[in-house]
């Protein structure tokens, strides 16, 4: 942590600087330039002690130099975390998968039909929603446990590990009993009390990068839960939200090459919510996995044009089917193919 | 709602239009422009239909018309909400309230002596956060249930009422017993079944706006818990994110005056997280009353410098008496003048 | 300049940033520190050196510590900007001023109309769009040197001081015959060809901040103007563009606040920009002062409803009076009066 | 053009409407909807009229329906456009291109060097900035007229179209003689007066979408130029500013797939100064080209180290050669290959 003094500062303020370094228990290394007076702060720094700084009087800002996550971070784990499902299918570790399925588990028929079309395309692991978060409390918000159990039937009968989104500290056990990932949406990335609960449970988790997340955010809410001893992570890229109105949110793929540089988990993108519009899904889709995205995430319904959500981003089984086609060339054209299908033997 | 048909759609893709429409039990009517045809959308529409539309083929765009909000709406209930809350304090209906205390309940000692310290310059309502949302999981959290009680004790102590935050569905029962006002976090804004569960509790309740939460999706989050039954609804603008990074966050004066004139609700802003430096608090607690919110909530810390969360943007006592007094100048010039002292009678 | 070097850099990566250090004339200090080493680079350093030392492996980061503009800055200039129009009218120092008229000039009629108005309630100097910025090629683009002609003929009859935008290096020396202040807007606060001619025209100047400008940047490019000797320069805050969309866009007080800070320049703010909608107008003006404006701009037009541009962000005279009225008593509240009106004296 | 009433406005508010849509020469059709009331406008509308109707009682909003933009809309001109420079090299139509070479043109040494490298690994474009907008007054601004000379007698020696920026109108007819392409750059992406001039000169021309240009008004500035006559326009994502501050901008993909379908016109895109870090270049390049940009423009610099601007997200030759090759590899996946090397015939 640097201490920059303003210009013109008292010396009794940069002593008391120094004095509150020392209170503390740490040391400090003053550093006199042509312009400004820096103090390094050495030792065990938390990130409180920035603000306890920034009020002092006399100085002009305070610098952080350490990364505040730790176990996310590549440079103290530098080897890729790779999270296995049922199935033997494998997320991260060179190979790309696909997750598909509908946004919302609307009906029996709904969801086996589109399971059935997205594992025929090739998809790796299937997701559907139960519980949605809806912005509106006049929306329809999912079949809740009755979805729960109609996707663990369809997995089971398909042989696709599934995942899904859950939204309350109360459901985490139902949806850990019946969902191989448990999904962290993105307007819970910073739902702390959700976070250290999904860190506990010990199955994988999928966590969304927040609409205003930062990707220091994004890591720092990782490390929630790997600090509750789950490293069986995996990270999404869904859009985060600009000022363009075109587009549902603004996918931002940099953050997908970035994050896969400065963290060890595996990274997916999301093209159907950070699009917004069913035909961006397959452009955005390609481009995810040639910026190094370890696999994307799309939604499929069977007759889009009724869905009960997202009807807007969501593909038809014949789109989802050229989507696979395609993925399969822009995937070995990265030196990242796709993953193999998944087993049908049991878990 | 309003389908915009592409420019040379085709003759049956607009028949399919105008078959769905009447298929949901809707009526249309078509008007041809010079350069577009829209068809209107007549009866009773809901949100999840502009997806539909969207998708269709000959479909250029789905325009909705009505709000998606109708409790929160002034439209629907022109007159101001006042919301009641002990010792005679009334948030909204014309006079200004202030509400202060320190950001993170550390102590008896801490918080007593910032309690009787804002009280004494004329502060309304008592902050103190006993469950802290924490960007890092290694930064202190709170005090928790012990924070909870030594509020509460400081509240009647100094008659004053006390607002505090909650994070977790499972804090509901305990925090509405020790707090007079729930605050839901701008990082829960969108945690539904948090909003579910304030609403059903029938206390006062202050809901923030999200971080990258529009208007209208900030009036949704109060229209879920409005239509649990609880119109005992509080605003609050926190400062949104933006590219601006001199700043911790941008705080939306537009927002405070574009929602008086959209809702009812009684609305306050929060400077000290909506600049996140100390020294920009006062000239944007003036603003925030100058542009017509009903009040502002301050952090105010008796040693910012040592403080365990928030020191940047606390004010000490000595800073929070000179705001009251320029508060009181700017409130009357805008014809809101301060709210009466709480009252020492029992509630 | 801080060099951080990444988590187990080589020696000879440390080596070699230290010899570029000295190689271009600086002197370096490392700092090892309980994770990272850090080197501090000492001498006269340029922005361009953050790059330079950015791409050499084994650094993570390179943090500057200097702020990139000086002339514009309060450390080294701390008193205060005032800058002299003609008819005594002054701006910055202690008093607030009020600039209005209408967006376009759109006929000598409509433009003596709105000047006799404002001047009737108080304003100080009169606005008027002669060139004007339009997003489509389609729109109206102003009167141009007739517009001039008329704004300048308005002024010497009404005795006020005249503002108006250029938009192109052609029109400079025209406009500045003609007006009293010469506007740079916000989609050229970065068009740095036209920043150098108004530096070295010797008029005074207002710059407004850009849609994305960060305040740095908006410094910066007050530094242009200021590097060519020209320090008669008012800065304008007209909003920023976030993800809201119920406003057009979003006034930044916050930034307001922070400059009167960091810089010794005035700064006014403009609400019918900042904004969009003419009901937002009075109160986030109202709001603007109260943050530490020296003054507001707004748009007033005799009939809103016929406005050749910005209309709908356009006050009545009748509005426009009103704001008056309460714009005194704000100004009042915060120690900073409205300007005395012009002196009808000549020039 | 949809005006929507408020609801419980006046009879003689509707009345006023219609009756102003009549003297404006327009016809009006009234839908009396469960909620509100909207009346459509019929007839050549313009967008000013948005503004005209959103100022009178009794409206609550008004909503646009056709597209601001004419010439630069697929809808109105289906065919993709493609642009023919010297050497046989074609942008748009199938084939990807690369435009490469050093962000500054810094001496002839290293341009010539620079330009080697890239032609030899397969780039058909050479770019080098003669001026250079800086966000400082105090950086190295380019060489100008020299620059620009060595720019074309590069071209010349290597067979390859050469790019450059702009920033003025006084250099349109000294760029407009020494390079191929015009390139105006985000920062001048609403500088009218410069996209009037560069419409009027007749030669192919390259506009960026600005740092908070939304993809309608990027499309405008198109239409600027356009509607000059000159149709030999290439368009440029080149990141747009959001609140991520780990990366330099955000480089907007759903932009390039999402134009791609609303224009004709070829769309390029820059991952140097979309990412403005060189280790994020080359999978936000392979990303571009597989969300279907027609090619993407990389700086490639000798020694990045010792740049005179943005070494940081320089090229060395050596990773550009890498990038060539997965380049390659990527836009077969896709279906649009690399384009032939440029011919070495005479112009």
């Amino acid at each position: 942590m640097i201490v920059v003094m303003s210009m013109g500062h008292e010396p009794e303020q940069r002593d008391a600087v120094v004095g509150r370094i020392r209170e503390l228990g740490l040391r400090e290394r003053e550093i006199i330039g042509v312009e400004r007076t820096v103090i390094a702060v050495l030792g065990q720094v938390y990130p409180e002690l920035r603000d306890e700084f920034a009020t002092m009087e006399g100085v002009d800002d305070v610098v952080r130099i350490s990364k505040p996550y730790k176990l996310a971070s590549r440079e103290t784990h530098p080897e890729d975390t790779v999270v296995d499902l049922p199935y033997g299918v494998r997320v991260g570790g060179g190979k790309t998968v696909l997750i598909a399925g509908p946004c919302s588990i609307e009906s029996e028929e709904q969801l086996f039909e589109a399971a059935r079309a997205v594992r025929r395309s090739g998809a790796h692991i299937l997701r559907g929603g139960a519980f949605k978060p809806r912005t509106s409390p006049y929306a329809f918000r999912g079949l809740g446990l009755e979805g729960l159990r109609l996707l663990a039937a369809a997995g089971a009968e398909l042989s696709m590990p599934v995942i899904t989104e859950l939204l309350s500290e109360r459901d985490v056990e139902s949806v850990a009993e019946y969902s191989d990932v448990l999904q962290i949406g993105a307007r819970n990335s910073q739902n702390f009390s959700l976070l250290d609960e999904v860190g506990r449970v010990g199955k994988p988790v999928m966590l969304k990068r927040g609409l205003a997340g930062t990707i220091e955010e994004w890591l720092l809410a990782a490390e929630y839960i790997l600090s509750h001893g789950n490293s069986q992570l995996i990270l999404c890229e869904r859009g985060i939200r600009t000022f363009e109105v075109a587009t549902r949110n603004t996918l931002d793929l940099n953050a997908v090459a970035m994050v896969k540089r400065l963290s060890h988990l595996p990274v997916l993108a999301d093209p159907s919510h950070g699009t917004g519009k069913w035909y961006l899904v397959q452009p955005m889709a390609l481009a995810s996995l040639a910026a190094g995205a370890d696999g994307v995430m799309v939604e499929v319904h069977p007759s889009p044009d009724h869905a009960l959500s997202d009807g807007a981003q969501s593909l038809t089984p014949d789109n989802f089917d050229v989507l696979m086609q395609r993925a399969r060339a822009v995937a070995e054209a990265v030196g990242r193919p796709l993953h193999a299908l998944p087993a049908a033997a049991s878990r």
